[in-house]
């Protein structure tokens, strides 16, 4: 993993700009002979794509991938696979004000004092438009893990705090989570949900999120010790997706309130199976998976860009003071959803690869 | 990073087990001409070593590390730095009795599905013994940093939650840090958390400990987006320690619940010098280094390894019964301080490096 | 480096197949700030491009290299650089009647035994078209160099032999170079080497050429011993190149024949300059550039494509012949001096941003 | 691959300096449970160890190989294994005379400007004896590929030029290679090359070597293009052997010399099985081994250290004569065999488990 580039036998390279022609990606080391289509890697880019409902970024992206290589009659050939995805609706103008401000909370800072020198339309490279081209890696690497590993292999996320409030994770409901645009797995809780982002949203304010990420059907053995660790990358490609502040792998932050004995998942074998009588370890032991299904949450930061006018400093180093119309997502973190996933199914890829690699 | 290599200029590589003949590490790409020596390195490794109070394991390692290449006539030579450290008190008959059941937390039956082998004696290698071969590596990065950067620079770890018990996080006492035996900031929670402690110890329990690391001095600009975000490697480096099981950047976790107001840090210029009203990110933003301190926090869950009895399988896949004996620590997080404040030496040096080579 | 990927700091991924939509590279970690055109890209793209002189493929393609990212307001931003080619003259019919069949000399066959499919139109990926890509890239390393170390740095190269002909590489004319279709050295030679060329096609054959690469103005001390040495990357970075099958750094295989004496290369300091008496090391000791000029020679194999029958196999393992018709370079030799000239051009900077990196 | 690390999968990182207190290599990655001992290792340390006759260097080190980690109970654990090699017999005082001077021909030069300090005892990092520790890796490497491929697979190396004197390369009797001083394929050779290399030792010269690799039972599709091709890294590990200048695939530089017709190689199916008619390609074909013979031949200069006096400059840039006695072997390229046959056990090891991982 360096800069751009995610993973070490599966590999993705993105790149693009939020207002340049296009962003897209190259995945390399993908398994050969597995069937992929366009299609295919849109239903997962839709799931992602801004503008669907009044609770998201009104920029209006098609979000059409476009496969030029690597792909040979509808089956992977082994080669890489470079996939393009045209900005369409970019309004550069919405920027020319504040183009010489930085935005708090916003990366304007660190990238100009990094680069000396930034393309500051939309937030440029570090636009959260960019995850746009994971998503279109993960919907590879989740095709490929369904060929190898069969239809038990699914990875659920959803949001469980929406700000302030939270929702009953117990439920669950896959079906729910796909319906309603929160992600949101309680339908009880999606009324108040929607209420409370609107009013965020009017207020010109912006709220964070919780997103919990469930695999399961995930082999024993993924996991490559000691700094390769499962949960060191799936740490890792959450906390490089925009706004992502904290994570927890199983009960996280938790486990440091717990005794050993709560904490410790105790283990039972029933009928010849192996079970864990609670998860707290979130499904990975020593960085490797146990077999149990692997959990993981984390948070996403509130919106940085708010109407509500704010203390800052221009590029000369002079108080100003900012206030970004543009279009934004009132709370990023429901967008997290599919890409959080995208990382997951790109993570468990890599280290099916390489076990196979190592251990055959 | 890879396997049991971390880092992209500056590498280490990690190997030993707890209870073979010795432990060490492979320092990669250090600068050359920085003074080093052995007893600079003993510093840090009595920080983290064992059978210092009665409130860690009773093993008695002195942790002694040997230079044998990459350091000529006291200064590094740009070479590898190959250090070892000698298992001097290893008990592998303690765990005869255990050899073939799997501890419930601990990674011994991943392992062992993993790679169909595993030594048993005290853990082999996910034996929390192999940090003291990345204390070994921080202490070069350390030095290489109090170099480069000059003697504002600082990492500073404490224990803020020692299981229940929080402690007062503003006091932040350094002295104090350095002179209680759990690396507790806040003079006045020492005493209820000896209690607590022996109390838990007696109980034939455990439990866990969340440690916040921060670093001031950090020079802005570190950090490679997209896949190499600073706060990305911290995560990495912190989850890939034993136990750990959660990581916070800033205001982690919590950001969630705050509004966007609340969240981004404003921005002013005082007397010339850019100053944040607060720090929320955690002093990275867009996964770069902004200048402000960096603030991260991790959790590490309850040791695994206790007197209760708990239930597991055995090797064999049937139901028995397990009671681990040995000698444990009774709050692993304890020693996690002066191995995360290692891996942050590490991670800043890499991307202190990285920088300079792609931005001059 | 990895797969599709080359270099450790400035790193390009190279994607796309002979016959698909198009072809591209995207560069990662170039160093901000430096101004970069498409139109600079374009002169060494127009240097490898296939239709120039009837001695080379009559494929027709323009090999416009669009930019899409990284770069802002006519420079570089430090993210990364996606180009693309569109493939606009391929005729996949050519290969219809070959596509069940492996040309030997070809990597087909293995490509079919590796993936186990294969796109067959135009040789797919293994089509000596990926070069394009490399050649932008390239051009983008030439500008940051000649911006970090000024204009006495230079990279030239040369077919010093063209099949069974030699010329006098004592003359090294790089105005003639630039000159005459076959990057010959030597004004006397091109003449004869044109009848040969022309001799070889008409008669349905192929021939090889060896070719010299001169880099001047390189700074001492690039290159990363042991496993990066700057030799070692070299001599990855040409055997990658199709076709390559020999690389000699400086004397190369001839030393072999050499007294210590007559090969290591005698040190004067004249005029408070180092000078060395010859340069058999070619400019490098130790896999560290000495300062010297950098000289290094490869040998492309014939062209596999010929017109004369050939004893082959089918995909169902059935003896066949084999011709191949297309629109093949006689000698393939001849354009592989842009090319790497490119790749020479990733290696020095990529060690000149590694050793910045590392030394300082 | 990166600096003192070879490898993607199964990858080694060596350290140590020839007058350090040892010099030693970590190997990661290796697959588990593989029977591996201390004394498997030694039969192949024996071959490259110095002092074994009168034709190469004289100094006694037993290169008795203690493995301190990753293996147990005589199987290797698929954690790192760290092995160390004692220095025993240096004698650094012989080094006293020239510390200030750069020995032509040597890395001194390079390193001092690189590194701005380096150990110039017995050449420090830069000494030949850094292979004894690859000699190691490849030892484990090739008891892997035994058991995964079986007996069938083998790798023989041998000089097939001694100076000007070359040797019937088509006798290659193995036997012979195992039983005379100098790796001769050919033993009426073998006279020759005695008299010619004590005459060399007798003028204080030194002389260079061709050796030549043939891999036999390796199987069809290692190798992964575009720029890992089984060629590029076998060219890579090659040239990172001290000394080493040039490298040739199968008929490498000489295929330049043939047409299309005599160098592709032409495939039969005889009996169900392919057959090749010639093999130019040395088993390569596009970066992928093709299931034939893998052939390479690299070069190594002649010694630099040589008693006969030359002109140099010393560290602060003066001119001056050296001569350099210490105990040096005549044709350091004789001790080359095992070195190079070792590069190409871990290139092949790790592209047999790179392939696996991504093909299966």
């Amino acid at each position: 993993m360096s800069f751009n580039t995610f993973g070490k036998i599966f590999r993705f390279t993105t790149w693009g700009e939020s207002h340049g022609p296009a962003i897209g990606c190259v995945v390399d080391g993908c398994p050969p002979n597995v069937p992929i289509s366009e299609k295919d890697i849109m239903s997962d880019m839709n799931r992602r794509r801004p503008g669907k409902s009044k609770f998201t970024s009104q920029r209006k992206e098609s979000d059409k991938v476009k496969i030029l290589s690597g792909v040979f009659q509808g089956k992977t050939t082994g080669t890489p696979i470079s996939m393009i995805i045209y900005n369409e609706d970019a309004k550069s103008r919405d920027y020319e004000t504040i183009k010489n401000k930085f935005r708090p909370g916003h990366a304007d800072y660190t990238y100009f004092l990094k680069y000396g020198i930034r393309d500051y339309r939309g937030g440029g490279r570090q636009s959260a438009r960019e995850t746009a081209a994971r998503v279109a890696a993960g919907a590879i690497a989740k095709l490929v893990l369904n060929k190898f590993i069969g239809k038990k292999f699914k990875v659920i996320g959803a949001v469980t705090h929406l700000g302030l409030l939270g929702c009953n994770k117990n439920v669950w409901n896959e079906k729910e989570i796909r319906k309603n645009p929160f992600f949101c797995p309680d339908k009880k809780s999606v009324k108040f949900w929607e209420k409370y982002l609107l009013a965020v949203r009017k207020a010109g304010s912006s709220c964070g999120a919780i997103i919990e990420l469930r695999a399961s059907g995930v082999p024993a053995g993924l996991g490559a010790p000691i700094y390769s660790k499962l949960d060191s990358d799936i740490a890792s490609a959450l906390i490089s997706i925009n706004a992502v502040k904290g994570v927890n792998i199983g009960s996280g932050m938790s486990s440091a309130f717990l005794s050993g004995e709560e904490n410790s998942d105790e283990i039972k074998s029933i009928s010849g199976k192996t079970k864990f009588k609670s998860n707290n370890a979130g499904g990975i032991l020593g960085g490797i998976s146990s077999g149990q299904e692997i959990v993981v949450s984390f948070a996403v930061k509130p919106t940085s860009s708010i109407l509500n006018s704010r203390d800052t400093i221009d590029k000369k180093g002079k108080n100003t003071k900012i206030s970004v119309k543009g279009r934004h997502d009132p709370c990023v973190g429901i967008r997290a959803v599919p890409i959080g996933e995208a990382m997951m199914f790109c993570v468990l890829l890599d280290h099916y690869l390489l076990n196979r690699g190592q251990c055959g």
